[in-house]
């Protein structure tokens, strides 16, 4: 990492690097404006009105959440374009809220069954808010299969609900190292097929979403229209190893002090799973990587300790302060309520999680 | 689970059933009592002053937690006598936060070096706070071994701080389903030679600190005067699986409602990582269980999707509410920002994770 650490920070502390992350959105932008495709980016990943503000600024209009509480956020926030890319279920509270949404801002919404569709229309949805058709291009998680996206449509559309496009995310693009570029394949092909479907029941739809920060440049064509990516905005550990960041363009880091180096082979940092997430993809090995300790590893972790394999250093000093670059930034992010934002090595703004917790 | 669920809830949500909350405190209040070991549980568990509450109507007075801020949310709450059970470093603002927080409870704090040591001096910690020296019982995450307890607690009387007795954590206790046993039989026997290390020293303690969960009842005697269980509270597969633990003794869980049925063999519900959090110990498959699903697994997470292998079911509705029993409820609470208490399958309370987010 290029950028410095404050001392005067107290740790576990969740730090980002202005001018990484400003460059990280700027590139974004300009690629995916080079290729005239939309980004409307995850905002999952920041949960922040701050960050927002900072892609609004590199031309996003649109944001995409996970869920309606995450929404709510970006909408109270002054972000009038929100598409929900998840399989909503509209019962009880979430009913009214999404009722409330929808009369205030442009909503999208990701369905996949026509139970869920109903739900949408029994919530009053019809006419303030629109569809989008998950479609499984691969990584069987949710979304229906290309061939079955045409009659989902149909069913969804004879509800009286307004169908605009349809979705995916390639999540399979995580599976491996190598994965990525047969993801995004998938991703055009697959979404490809799904739009034929919907035109052989006569339903032209304007917008084609895929994305995710691994597979968006590998995706970014016709008849694709929309990018997701979520995780550019910081990087990680597993962006890096997937080849879709350098270390340079990571962001943001966890910042921690060295508590303790009573067990040889190993210093313990005050970082744990509270703080740095237990992620980890089977291709990686340990929980994040310490750049001022050589790149050691994070082999295991426990609540508020994190254990750092230094079998080729001496141990630094207890009171050290270092930082881990996690294997995953989302479920990072989440566990915070600020971020530290630092500047040449200086903190210059604290920004609140704005959207942390709202899982519901 | 005995207990039922509301309707209403809206959902991920972290459901706590009252009644059998209240029956697990009472347990391990009368068991310490029987053996007369003191009871100081772990508040990371529930970080919750509403739980802590009804601990202190069980006749709980002295609390555990893992962090400075943890420490003040229950010194506010009215809690007097917190033991801070973890290698504090007195660095930056933590120095002045520790020293205030000693001027106003009885504070009881960590130590397994003399840097550590050193910086409570230096932060004016000696006389109005006392140190605990952590023994390494066999988990080798942090702690001396017991033979040298003895020459660092000198170190540290001799910087001028109180030591008042040893701690250990038996998280190897953990490790395999036959593990704690064994783990219990390690806090007994190395807390015994550490004390005696100290006794050969001319120091003698009072406090003689061992705890875990699934360690509790096998470690509570001679020389141990003092356990500091936390998850008990509420309880969790893993506790169950580790025997420490009924089903009926689970009071707590995710709800979650089937958002997709769309892929053959599984559904998808909404707590995903970000509700149930990643933790899987490697002796467990999975990262929960579905008792409305006939014990089904959830066999892998995204950060809002929960994937259930149903290969034996039919697939339950687009809608449907279930109940996730996590594998460790810890990181878990962590993810909330509120408890909903049910009784008698009512919705009776929302109680806030007062604590959670104070990491540093």
């Amino acid at each position: 990492l290029k950028w410095l650490l404050p001392e005067s920070l107290s740790t576990p502390a969740l730090v980002v690097d202005h001018d990484v992350l400003v460059a990280n959105l700027q590139r974004m932008s300009a690629r995916m404006r080079e290729r005239n495709v939309a980004l409307r980016p995850h905002a999952k990943t920041h949960k922040s009105l701050d960050v927002a503000a900072l892609q609004r600024a590199h031309g996003v209009s649109g944001l995409t959440v996970a869920t309606v509480g995450e929404a709510e956020v970006f909408a109270a926030g002054g972000y009038e374009d929100l598409f929900i890319a998840y399989p909503v279920i509209a019962k009880g509270d979430k009913a009214k809220r999404l009722a409330r949404l929808a009369a205030s801002v442009r909503l999208s919404l990701g369905v996949d069954s026509v139970p869920a569709a109903q739900f949408l229309c029994d919530a009053g949805l019809a006419g303030n808010a629109a569809v989008m058709i998950e479609v499984d291009t691969g990584q069987h998680r949710s979304g229906v299969l290309p061939e079955d996206a045409g009659p989902l449509a149909e069913a969804v559309a004879e509800l009286g609900l307004e169908v605009e496009g349809v979705f995916t995310h390639a999540g399979h693009g995580y599976w491996t190292r190598a994965a990525p570029l047969g993801a995004a394949r998938d991703e055009v092909t697959r979404l490809g097929e799904a739009v034929e479907s919907l035109a052989g029941r006569g339903i032209r739809v304007s917008r084609v979403s895929a994305g995710s920060s691994p597979t968006v440049f590998g995706s970014a064509m016709p008849p694709v229209t929309e990018e997701r990516p979520g995780t550019y905005v910081f990087n990680d550990r597993q962006q890096v190893a997937l080849g879709a960041a350098d270390c340079e363009q990571v962001a943001l880091a966890v910042a921690a002090t060295v508590v303790s180096t009573a067990v040889r082979g190993q210093v313990v940092i005050d970082a744990g799973s509270k703080a740095l997430g237990s992620d980890r993809p089977s291709w990686l090995e340990g929980f994040g990587t310490v750049p001022e300790l050589g790149a050691a590893v994070v082999t295991s972790l426990s609540e508020c300790h994190g254990i750092v394999a230094i079998e080729q250093h001496a141990p630094p000093k207890v009171g050290t302060m270092v930082r881990v670059i996690p294997n995953h930034v989302c479920p990072v992010v989440n566990l915070f309520d600020s971020y530290d934002v630092v500047a040449g090595g200086e903190l210059v703004s604290r920004w609140p999680v704005s959207a942390r917790g709202h899982l519901a």
